[in-house]
């Protein structure tokens, strides 16, 4: 079949939207008719060039919703109407990572998905007899799409996908940190670095599980106040403090039970570390720093109790977690509707990447 | 009273033995006489000069065992005849560390005891009218001491003074990394860094709770054959590997689930991070790093699901947690004995600290 698809040629060039040439599903594997999606910071960073794994041509885009229009052989959870959610982040529920209680990154169709092809090393997507890359597993930049089985989320039918579409990555990641990894507590005191899109979804996340307080830091004061209004009870501009994390030791009577760098700066990463209180405190790195950069401290800080972990999705198992999020959503427990300040047909897609990297969007949305 | 204690003068002075004044015990304090203590690597850490925290004169020593001989007023757990094992991390049952989950570290006491004083301000100790100043709050390298009654473990009886005294900083710090803090499940694959006394005692305890896989790594193979009695599988020396990451990640496919680093190396407390397993690898700093050393990584390891973080006094609730571990030596699941390589009386006292220097002592026990 044909579909419209945002094609990226090459590093550093904008997008070309194309009718490109899109194989039916093979055994294990669903096509999705992409309704919407959104416009991710991992997007531009692969387009950038600065991805060490991005490779070209490819369909990018990992962030979207959908409906199922067709299943291939084998296939048994998902059919022709269901609504979906693709997931960068399958969920085969047979591989050690999804059998392990500990972490959500299945790694059953890792190598492939890495090289930008279905599990079967091919492609699906071709223009002109050219075979054109997978991206994320997802390529939610294209109309329509193939995925594999165990990379679809099945939603509930009265979610809107122009909204639940960003639960497809950046509402997960900020949310799901909060509760699937750090498993917050209700009266946990939070620091959440750097108020872009993440760092707004970590902050509703720590509202949603009942924090006492939740400390947002940012360089920008403009994003003060959308910062409040999801949940954010203190702000630092760390310009206007001696040390930002006497600062917050000062704000919480010795540190924060739970830390979010939501940036990528590595010098950040160490200050949400330390800001956390001795004996307890854990600090998350969700930012992506640059290539090569290092984070570092004294061990001092881990002896006397403090923890440094990562999170990835927001160690959301997309199958299973993906759903809750659709339903907290919907139930009004936290607000996307906010987060997506612009919405655009397809063929303005190359806007939606200028917005973001002039700061003037959170969200943009590609409606199909 | 009058009581034989080992007496630091000053930084890197030999231990000078006196027979110095000892005040009884006030409201809340015990007086025990300590009948065998251990010589620890932290004792000589302090006697080096090395210590910031650090203060002359002073009466080391922190890992020892003894009688109650007298309780002062409102002191109600402890009476005459009590075996008991002094706690240098207190377990006061009542701060907002002792009462939080995630730590031992009980603060109920720390500043005065960070001073060489008891909790009122002063010292019970002195020479000639001079105050000699306590040391972790224990002092056990004098016969007599005085404790406050939370920095105190009440024992079973029938237990040797001169073995569970090791259980009052070494074995309790590798034993319980494994037990209290990473709580290392059954099948586990774990890295030991470090042969020395703190890594057989995190050793012994992976095999406690019947991790499938010890792995052992020290520069001296001289060490292995011990090691692998107390339950090391396998060894690696790594000036005999290419890279020691590897190695470990190639005996255990793709990294182990638990490592400690028991040597105090910021370098080797990366390595120790990096060979865990991807999802859920988790590395336990125990060492003692040089005062102003950083240890760093790449946050990718982080955000791909390793865990780094750290052990003191084996995240162990002295009062609490200390007698189940004389239980555990009393039945055998951990052996003490072997460790224990030397004995004298404490007028050779720095001799076990030559021992030590020489690297030809485990441990070595001052009986009195």
């Amino acid at each position: 079949m044909k579909t419209q698809a945002a094609v990226a040629f090459a590093a550093g060039k904008p997008l070309e939207i194309h009718s490109v040439d899109l194989e039916g599903p093979k055994a294990g594997e669903v096509l999705v008719e992409i309704k919407a999606t959104g416009v991710c910071h991992t997007d531009a960073f692969t387009l950038s060039g600065d991805d060490p794994e991005g490779a070209f041509p490819a369909i990018l885009g990992h962030e979207g919703a959908g409906l199922v229009v067709e299943v291939g052989p084998g296939v048994t959870s998902l059919k022709p109407g269901d609504h979906v959610i693709p997931l960068y982040t399958p969920e085969c529920r047979e591989c050690n990572f999804c059998l392990h209680p500990k972490t959500n990154l299945c790694q059953s169709i890792r190598s492939t998905q890495g090289q930008g092809l279905m599990p079967d090393g091919t492609s699906r997507f071709s223009l002109d007899g050219t075979p054109i890359l997978h991206y994320m597993g997802c390529s939610t930049f294209s109309n329509y799409t193939v995925l594999p089985e165990i990379a679809l989320a099945k939603i509930r039918e009265d979610a809107p996908f122009e909204k639940v579409c960003y639960i497809g990555c950046g509402v997960t990641t900020g949310v799901g940190a909060v509760v699937f990894d750090a498993k917050v507590e209700p009266g946990s005191t939070v620091a959440v670095f750097g108020l872009g899109g993440i760092g707004l979804n970590v902050i509703q996340g720590a509202r949603m599980v009942g924090a006492d307080k939740i400390i947002g830091i940012d360089l920008n004061e403009d994003k003060q106040a959308l910062a409040t209004e999801f949940g954010m009870t203190d702000f630092i501009n760390p310009s206007k403090v001696d040390d930002v994390v006497s600062a917050i030791c000062d704000l919480t009577d010795g540190g924060v039970d739970y830390s979010f760098e939501c940036i990528g700066n590595v010098k950040v990463m160490r200050q949400a570390l330390e800001c956390c209180h001795k004996g307890w405190g854990e600090s998350y790195v969700i930012g992506v720093a640059g290539a090569g950069q290092e984070i570092s401290t004294r061990p001092f800080q881990l002896v006397t109790g403090r923890s440094w972990k990562g999170s990835a999705f927001g160690g959301a198992r997309g199958r299973t977690d993906v759903p809750k999020i659709v339903d907290w959503y919907m139930q009004g427990k936290i607000d996307i509707d906010q987060l997506i300040t612009h919405t655009m047909p397809l063929q303005d897609i190359n806007k939606a990447f200028d917005l973001m990297h002039q700061g003037k969007s959170i969200r943009s949305v590609i409606l199909y």
